[in-house]
C-alpha cells in the first residue's frame, strides 16, 4: 500500500451519465480544493483509469477523508469493489478536446478527429460541460456533409454490430416528434408475416411520453439477451425489442442525455445519429419517415427536403438502400398518448377493430407498403395492397401475437390510469390546430412512460364538430402530484385551437 | 402545509458553482427519475424560487424520502432554514436560452438579449452545460464589436460599481499567462507614493500559481469590507485587495469556471471579462498589459494587436482612458513562482536589493511610468524616471509599508516549502527557451497558490549560460503528493530548452 491511496466508497447518488467523484475536504492525502478549481480528477487501480468531475464533501458519514467516494456511474464504471486501493491524480483533459476546440475556430475535422472524439466521450472521458462543448460546435449548419459522414462512422464504431447474415434486413425510423405515431408496432408484423426480415430495435422515450420500446413493453418483454433475439428473429422474421442491451452506437444516449436538456436539435446530429444505429443494428434497406407540419420536428417542406438530401447522402455512402417518406405531421396519430393508450390503439388496428384510429392504419399500411417494395418479387406499387391484405386477413394479427409469445407475453391491462381530468371545448366549432409538443409535453408530466397507464386519451383531431363543454381530450395519471403537474399544464394551454372550417390547417405535404 | 411538500436539508457537498438538488429515489410524492431525464428542477418556497439539477439518492442517509437535499452552494442560494417545506415542479429552460439557440443559429444577438443572459446566469439558472452551450457560442470570432460592447455592458451590470468619487482612478491589468509577473504590487505603491489614486482589487488564481490577491495575503490581509476600503484608500492613495468582497460583475467568475476547464480562450470573452470588472471597480485611467511571445496567452504580433482594437474600441464606448502595453512575454518575470517566492522577488525590488530581478523591475518602472503620465502636471516622457526615483528613494518601500500596515500587517515568512527538488541542465550551452505554461503547470501542481509556499524558484533566465548537471529551478512544496506531481511533471517536460547562442528566442515585441 503506497502512501498516496484512497479507499474506493460507492456513494449512493446517481449521478445521470457523468462520473462524479466526491472526495472529503479534509483528507490529508489529496488537497480537494487544488483538484476542485481543474474540475476534473484521474483514478487510477492497476491497469483501470476514470476521469470523473470532482464534488467536495464536507459530511464525514458520506465520504471519510480517506476514501474516494464514486457516483453510481462512476462506480460501474470503474469496475473495482468497495473498498479497493486507488490513486488520484490530476486529469489532463481529454486529447481529443483540441479537435472541439479547433472545431469551435472553425476548422474542419477529419474522420480521425471524430473517431478520436466518439471514442473518448463513450469512455466517459467527457464532463457534460465538453460534451456540450462538442454539441454546439458541431451543432446547427457547422458541420458540411462530409464532416456529417465521418461523424456517422465513428458513432458507428463505439459500439457493436449486428450480423443478420441475410441480404435484406428491413427496418423503419421516424425522426419523432409526433405523439402516439406508434407505426413500428404495425409495421414490423405485417412486413414480418410477408416474410421479408424486420428486427426492430427501438429506443426507449428520453424526453417523449412514450418510445415503440416502452409501448411494446406492455404487451410483452423486451429486454432481450442478444441469443434470444436471433433465434426469434429467426422463427418469426421479426421482433420489436428495446436496442439497449445490443449495445448499438452507445454514444447516442449520451449525447442525447445533453442535447436533449440544452434544447438543441440540429440536422446533422439527427442524421448522425439515426444512421449509425440503423447500421450498427445491421439493417440493409431502411425508410425513413420525416413528418412536417408547424408543431413538428420539421416544419416547413424545404427543410424536409434538404434533411432528406443529408440522409440520401450519407446512407448512399455507408452502403444502405435508404427511402424517405415525408409525412403529414400537423397533429398526434391516433388517439391514444402514453404506453398503454397507444398499446390499446395498435391492437384495435391488428384487430380490425371498426374503433381503431383510421390515420394510424393509413400510415402504417404505406410505410409497410413501401418496404414491402424492397421485395424483388413484388411488382412496383403493389406494396400497399399487399400489406392491406395482411392485415385485414389476421395475419399481422397472428404474427404480432406469435411475436408477443416469443418474447414473454405479459398480462395485458389496458386499463388507462385512475385519476383522470376531461379537457373541454371552450366554444363551439372546428377543431383548426392540435400542437404536438404541448399534447406531448402533458402526457409527459402526467407520468408518461414512466407510468405505462399515465397519458393523453384524445377523444377530436383536426376539422371535428365540437360544441362548447364537449370533451377534447382525457388525462390520465398515476400519481397526485403529476396529475396536478399535468392539470395546471393544461389549464394554461390546452394545445387545440377551435374555430371555422376554413382555418383548419392544410397538411404542408403537397409539393 | 400541502401534500406535495418537502423538507429542505442541506446536504455537506460543494458542487462549485452548480445548483444541485439531491432527491430520494423512493420519494412518493415526486417521481426523482421523471424529473431527472429533464435534468432540471424547480424549488419553490413562499417567493423563493430555485434552479437545480437534479441527482438522484439511493441512500436514506443522505437524503430521506420525504426531504429534498440541496449542495452547498444551492442551499445558499434559497437562504431557507433547515426543515423548511418547499414544491417542487418541473423546470422550464431559463428564457434566455432562447437568445443562445439563436446565438448558436449565427443570428446576432442585441443589449436587452445579452442582458438576460447574463442576469439568468447570475441569478444561478443555468447549469454548467448551459453556460458552456453560451460559451462557445460566442466564444473565438462569433461576437463582433458591437456585441461585444453589449456583453461587457451586461456583465458590468450583474453587479455592484464603486464611486471613488476623483476624476481620475488609475488601474493597472494584465492579460495574464506569465508565470511571476506580480507587476502590481510594484507599480501601486509606486503610483500611490506619487499621489494618484489607485485603488486596485485583484482577483485570485483560478489556474495559475497565484494571483496578486494571493501574493499580496503573504503580507497582508486582502479581504477587506468595502468601508475599510475606502478608509485605506483615503488615507494611502492606493491598495492591494481582493475584488470578491465588492461583488464586481460576479458573472465573470462563474464564467471563467466553466471556460478554463474547456481551455476555451476567446479573445471576445476576454475583453468583456477585464473591462466589466474595471468598469465596475471604478477606475477612469487603465494600463492594459499584453505580453507577447510563443508561450503567452498572444503568440503573434498581430494578435496583440487586434486585441488592442477590440480593448480600444469598448473602453472607448464605455467612457475609460484606456492605454494597450504589448510586453515581452517570452518568459516568466522575476525568480519566484508562487505566492512566498514571488513576494520575496517584489520585496527585493522595493528594498532596491542588488538580488532583486532585473525584468520585474524594469517592467513595473515602465508600466508606472505609463500610469504616473496620466497626471496633467507631468511631462510627457517623465513618467519613468519619476518612478524610477520613488523607488531608488525608497518612498516606494515606504508606501508599501503603510498599506501592508492599513490592511492588517501577517507575520511575514518567506521561506518557501521545505520539501524541494533541483531541476538540473543536461547539457552544457545556454538557455534557449522557458516555457511560460509548464513552469505554471508544475507550480500550480506543487500547490500553490493554496500552499502559499509552494511553487517554483528559477535560478536561470533565457540567455544565460548553463552547465550540464547545474541547477535550472527548485520545486518546492509542503504535502508529499502534491511533491511527487510536480516531480513527475518536470520530468515529463522541465520547461527549458538548451543550446546555442544565436538559438535564444528574439523578443516578438519589436515591429
Amino acid at each position: 500500500m503506497s502512501i498516496d491511496t484512497l479507499t474506493i466508497h460507492q456513494v449512493g447518488i446517481d449521478t445521470y451519465h457523468e462520473n462524479v467523484a466526491y472526495l472529503n475536504r479534509n483528507c490529508s492525502i489529496y488537497r480537494a480544493e487544488g483538484f476542485q478549481a481543474l474540475s476534473k480528477i484521474l483514478v487510477s487501480v492497476n491497469g483501470a483509469r476514470l476521469l470523473a468531475v470532482l464534488n467536495v464533501v464536507d459530511d464525514n458519514a458520506i465520504v471519510q477523508p480517506g476514501e474516494l467516494g464514486l457516483s453510481h456511474q462512476a462506480f460501474k464504471h470503474l469496475n473495482v469493489a468497495e473498498g479497493t486501493l486507488v490513486t488520484v491524480n490530476h486529469a489532463e483533459p481529454p486529447k481529443s478536446m483540441d479537435a472541439v476546440r479547433r472545431k469551435i475556430n472553425g476548422e474542419r475535422l477529419d474522420q480521425a478527429d471524430f473517431d478520436d472524439i466518439c471514442n473518448d466521450i463513450v469512455e466517459t472521458r467527457y464532463s457534460k460541460m465538453e460534451m456540450a462543448a462538442f454539441l454546439v460546435a458541431t451543432g446547427q449548419n457547422n458541420l458540411d456533409r462530409d464532416e456529417l459522414l465521418y461523424l456517422t462512422q465513428a458513432m458507428l464504431q463505439t459500439g457493436e454490430r449486428m450480423d443478420w447474415h441475410e441480404s435484406l434486413v428491413a427496418d423503419k425510423h421516424c425522426i419523432g416528434g409526433i405523439p402516439g405515431n406508434r407505426t413500428s408496432m404495425l409495421v414490423v408484423p405485417i412486413v414480418a408475416a410477408h416474410g421479408m426480415l424486420i428486427p426492430k430495435t427501438s429506443s426507449r422515450a428520453i424526453t417523449s411520453p412514450a418510445g415503440t420500446a416502452d409501448t411494446m413493453e406492455v404487451l410483452s418483454n423486451v429486454n432481450l439477451k442478444p441469443v434470444q433475439l436471433l433465434d426469434i428473429v429467426q422463427r418469426e422474421r421479426g421482433c420489436l425489442v428495446w436496442g439497449g442491451t445490443a449495445n448499438l452506437a452507445p454514444i447516442d444516449d449520451m449525447l442525447i442525455s445533453v442535447e436533449r436538456p440544452l434544447g438543441i436539435d440540429s440536422q446533422g446530429q439527427m442524421v448522425a445519429s439515426i444512421l449509425s444505429k440503423k447500421l450498427a443494428a445491421g439493417s440493409t434497406h431502411l425508410i425513413i419517415d420525416i413528418p412536417v407540419g408547424p408543431t413538428a420536428k420539421v416544419r416547413h417542406m424545404r427543410q424536409a427536403l434538404a434533411l432528406r438530401k443529408l440522409f440520401e447522402f450519407v446512407g448512399d455512402r455507408l452502403n444502405i438502400h435508404l427511402e424517405v417518406m415525408i409525412t403529414d405531421g400537423r397533429q398526434p396519430i391516433g388517439m391514444g398518448i402514453g404506453p398503454v393508450l397507444e398499446a390499446r390503439d395498435v391492437m384495435q388496428v391488428l384487430n380490425n377493430d371498426q374503433q381503431a384510429p383510421t390515420d394510424l392504419r393509413q400510415k402504417s399500411l404505406q410505410l409497410a407498403g413501401r418496404i414491402i417494395e424492397f421485395d424483388p418479387d413484388v411488382r412496383g406499387g403493389q406494396g400497399y395492397a399487399i400489406a392491406r391484405d395482411i392485415l385485414e386477413s389476421g395475419r399481422a394479427c397472428a404474427k404480432m401475437n406469435n411475436i408477443i409469445k416469443a418474447q414473454g407475453e405479459k398480462k395485458i391491462d389496458l386499463q388507462p390510469g385512475k385519476l383522470c381530468f376531461q379537457v373541454c371545448a371552450d366554444r363551439d366549432g372546428i377543431v383548426t390546430d392540435i400542437d404536438n409538443f404541448q399534447t406531448a409535453k402533458i402526457a409527459r408530466i402526467a407520468g408518461a412512460p414512466m407510468d405505462k397507464k399515465a397519458g393523453v386519451d384524445l377523444f377530436k383531431k383536426l376539422g371535428d364538430k365540437v360544441s362548447k363543454g364537449e370533451p377534447l381530450y382525457q388525462i390520465h395519471a398515476e400519481f397526485p402530484a403529476d396529475f396536478n403537474f399535468a392539470q395546471n399544464l393544461a389549464t394554461q394551454n390546452n394545445a387545440y385551437c377551435i374555430g371555422d372550417e376554413e382555418q383548419v390547417l392544410k397538411p404542408l405535404i403537397d409539393f
